[in-house]
């Protein structure tokens, strides 16, 4: 059996690269394994020689130390490879597939499931609804910063690209159909962004960058796309997002300026609850910031999608109620303007096949958007360090060297 | 010109009938009317001789002093009537027609109009988008709760019956058209609820109790309605809906002996920001109570309907924070569970016609759900005193005395 | 190894009850089993006890002779029982569930299932598009009106109920969730009912009369079943539902008199390729008569769901086009109409469970509006026999007499 | 009153260009004007300096013969202009405003408007819902190939530019937010063109070029437009579709070589009845080649969008069942693949806000896709004969040199 090396969590602020064990056909016990799910048998499993695999910024939650994830867990759930191996029940996916693995792991045959809702699958987490690989209080799948990493549900779970040659070409934008891309874009849908919508994003970060990348694919007119990180709005200029500077103030003024009215059509919260303030208050964590700016710049009759992760339990929140999830949010306003709201994680497969095919067929740049950066496995720890300082880029890891061969 | 007796607000608690003035093609000056209002030319309006004009929860927001209404405003916004005049530019509807008017004003010509979003007119109301009859804030439009009442844009806002004959039989389900049957039924429409759902409304008061009606005419399976009111739990059970005694604490309990399982498909805020708390807390107001449980009850990947009012200011809250229209609300929990919010008031143009249909061949008995009770309109306070009291009663008013010659 | 009696096809007018073979975990050689799917493994299949199993008239098109259905043919693909074997790739579906089997197959891993579109599943029939149990040209899955009935990727395709003793309480209501009701349900959605809606069926055979009682669970306000026999157009007023006899001519008159109009806001054609003319013409076969009848019945903006049967070749049929599947259709008219058309296979899977809940909790009485008849499996020849002639009525075979000990 | 000259019908294969009336607040009898509507008071109407005005295809039908329109009748529906003066009922509309006219006139005060269905409007077409300018059979609406034309209902039919000098600038594309560019795209919009899609619209002349473009827009992956005429293809080619010569055969070969699979996930009918054969029929005409067509290579579970005209009446159709409107359809191919077809003609209104914002923020460059060539209003004979011969253009009249000056 090879070799397995695997980004694992260390403890607040620290990452490690070393040897995780070779997948197996059997949810094993280990750091952070529901005990409900230690001994599930996978005979619909694949395995994937992992090609690129990404750091999130949702990772980066548990490596701050805001979560409970137990030290030793592997990290990871945005995959692409090439599958190695597969299990007894598998049989549309074959061996030297070259496949996109949503981060949601669904089983494809719950209500859920069946539903499209993949995002809230009943049977792969005893604990609640929905799961994902390599993240805490997730059920315990292993992660896939790794260089194998295992896919239950292989036939419903994989997208497989069409041609080889021609996806490994493209394999740093495919590499982000894991989840950013339809992360963000479900962001744009759900916000009701069409042809011609004036859009704002929060955030831009990788998220907020896919999500504006998706706007322009969805044909919106105008898209505008706001932080404190002058790199990150720098990142977001170049192809061809207005930019607004949360550090100067409420966006209102800077989107009047842009638009001519202070207030867009489709809003995208692609923060989360980490967010900080706005204008001079831009230091400090404030986790409903976000979400209440956009109930204010959002034109009434409009909607916001919520791609941002919002937690039931924070224990490193400033304020009591953030602690347990709570934000005071201006609803009042939000009501007066008629706004709906679409919250919670993006089931990615009810969007990747045509966002690849978006991609094979190059109507979008996302790698270019997000500054898809491919660094080597090992080199994960600095990735994660650079990242949680701002840097405006996408790392994705490469674990077998594939990416920079075919560059 | 005829008398025009109408309820006039005269402070927190105190409403009279007396005379208001006959209506005009033209907005005058008055207690509440927006100066960029006064003056304005309606030769598109029409005079309406009303038949049936409602008393709603949301006037009670306003009697109870909880809003900075002037004295002296002339209240009601649910009107059901007889055309009896038209101005000039008013080409389809005709005198003698009986007509249902949308509780929101609109114009029919701008974009929001245009796009079927009637509770957001960017025309009617100088202060923001959207406008109703006599209410605080809205522009300044003379309420209905009058002998005669006036409409503008009268072709674009006037639902006709088809014939008046068979109209007047059923006048008081129809007059339920105005706003309560559509609202209940646009929460339960953006809620989801579809044939074979299970529904959870809070809220046992008129609109929850058209809202309970509206989700059995879309085929719910099982329609849950809480309240801490005992007489109106009593009434929605008098139409097949099951109940849950909010005073007896947390609804999760009670929804699981009703249903199996803790949890419901679809649920409706019927209740707004006056809401108490559940179980031993139900002697209180806490705005965000009913958001928050309703967050807790419903599936993963359900949605929330909510018609209930929510305000940008209420002076008279409890705690800072909820007078200026923020609550703190589990976002974290709701975000995990991928719901959807809708808020804001019910476009009623794009839900009365079906709705009438409904009523005139017998499909769905409105006026029985809500236990709507005619009295004289000079009977108009103590009808606002027992609804104020909790009476399980939508009262009607009936100005000129037909409700009770037609029954 | 128990006996399996089945429901034979043995040429035109003629079929026989007689021993068939019991399901095994492979798809074997057979009548009209596709030679690509012989030898077919199926670890994810289950094998199924029929409580009750229906005659279709889609069956009836191959016992006509209308097909090129192979002698020898298991028939059969309205398929409800009680899981007794499950094969190794089954993880969810347990031996003892009770369970409703859609009659579309379906893998639950291709990329039409993926988006709900069971019917067109992409890897059960090598031919194209879609399967179904005991149908010809539709890949050779052995027919379930049998003792015994296997069902390939169980966990996906089965709806489980419950709560089995409820559920058999209801058994003949939910042994329509394999076929007609989710069938007549689709076209009535895909007509665009809902609440408040006009509605013309046409054709009050047994999906006729489960679309028209789809209808009312969506709130139509008038559902008109338009039909040439009598018997049952009576069973459809049985249920409420206003009737035109076609063969006093062209429906709109009749429409008017009920409606006052001579047009329905949406249109369901539950008839297929062998309609009968309207008036005079009604002894005679005419395919293209219902959609055309259809198209001028619905109002302007309207549309038409058509579940009813279009086939590609009808070497029966009366006139050369109609042999190839082509039909004279006045799309002129339809067009400056503007309306709208939906035809194929429902995809029962997007439906059943909602329906289900729909039975369960008594919001509808789908048995009693299809007059469904629980016969002996011995009697099938008989069923088949009567069917045709016109009966008033849905036979279900009881091969077990578990329909009858329920009842 | 100024001088008003206008593009007049005169009989097969002859328009000419003469004085035609100023016009006034009523509709005047005059040729084609429908007898109820002569007299009709417009006091909502608009006078409209028209600054560009467009040929259409369909003005092409009664040009050549094929209907029933009488000589003497003005022709032109897509307008664009300035106010130049209201009618008293006009409120937001005012002079000088630069407005686009949707080419469907409708009421905004009758059911259908009230449903955004303005290509079916109840008000204004005394025969049968939908009206257009200058057209046969539609009422008598005086056509807008002119120096000046009116609007009635100006309010709800106008779309006002938000910036004349930005306007004027870009006024070649926004001329094509009148008809065909609202019309190509609602045509993908209901063949269900996403993000990711791959699109085929049969037709290169300027309705399917944009379609073409809209689907782009939509942000398809690959988008294939069909047609006999090289030029028209070359014109395709121009802004990155794919080709198929359908005089070289079906079209499904050609597609095969763009994708890989001979067919499309979405197909867009931009022929209509006037169609021609494919391969070696290409020189016939043959009405229901297209549709056929399209149901081949739309894969199953797609969706056809019909924007192209057809007629309830062509008296010079080659075969008689054409002639009245009747074509022969392979729809049980269309069955067995679940396809769904939308027909009719656009409601422009819902759409040409959004495709304003688009063309004003250079998201597509519509004049440039179906190369918008503008001419002297004087020109317009020559302009007709060269579009009929099959010019790869969009004419565009200038009646008052503002174009050329803007240029």
């Amino acid at each position: 059996m090879p070799e397995n090396r695997g980004v694992v969590y260390e403890g607040p602020g620290k990452v490690e690269v070393r040897e995780v064990g070779y997948p197996d056909f059997e949810l094993k016990d280990g750091p952070g394994v529901n005990p409900a799910n230690v001994g599930r048998k996978l005979p619909h499993a694949a395995i994937i020689k992992t090609v690129a695999t990404n750091i999130c910024g949702s990772d980066q939650h548990m490596v701050r130390g805001r979560t409970t994830a137990p030290h030793g867990l592997v990290l990871g759930h945005e995959i692409t490879g090439e599958v190695i191996e597969t299990g007894p029940d598998v049989e549309y996916i074959k061996t030297g597939d070259l496949v996109s693995v949503p981060f949601n792991i669904s089983c494809g045959r719950c209500r859920n499931c069946k539903a499209r809702k993949t995002d809230i699958c009943e049977n792969v987490n005893p604990d609640r609804p929905g799961s994902a690989y390599g993240y805490v209080d997730m059920g315990g799948w292993v992660g896939g910063q790794a260089d194998f990493a295992l896919v239950p549900y292989a036939d419903w779970n994989l997208l497989k690209f069409p041609d080889k040659d021609q996806a490994m070409e493209k394999m740093l934008d495919l590499a982000m159909l894991a989840d950013i891309f339809p992360t963000g874009f479900h962001g744009c849908v759900s916000a009701g962004v069409q042809p011609g919508s004036t859009v704002y994003v929060a955030g831009a970060g990788p998220v907020g960058l896919a999500a504006a990348a998706s706007a322009f694919l969805l044909g919106a007119a105008v898209v505008i796309v706001g932080d404190l990180n002058k790199q990150r709005l720098e990142q977001a200029r170049s192809f061809g997002c207005e930019t607004v500077d949360v550090s100067q103030g409420a966006p209102e003024d800077q989107i009047e300026q842009i638009l001519g009215v202070p207030e867009v059509d489709c809003a995208v919260d692609a923060v989360g609850f980490e967010a900080r303030g706005h204008g001079r208050d831009s230091g400090q964590e404030q986790p409903a910031t976000v979400l209440n700016s956009l109930m204010g710049l959002t034109r009434a009759g409009g909607a916001l999608g919520i791609p941002g992760l919002y937690v039931t339990g924070d224990p490193g929140a400033h304020d009591e109620a953030a602690k347990h999830g709570s934000l005071s949010l201006r609803l009042g306003l939000g009501w007066s303007k008629s706004l709906a709201f679409t919250t919670g994680q993006c089931p990615v497969m009810k969007y990747n096949r045509q966002l690849m095919m978006a991609i094979l067929h190059d109507r979008v740049q996302i790698a270019k958007a997000v500054n898809a950066t491919s660094i080597p496995l090992e080199m994960a720890p600095q990735g994660y360090h650079e990242f949680d300082e701002g840097a405006a880029r996408k790392y994705v890891l490469d674990p077998h060297g594939m990416l920079t061969k075919a560059a």
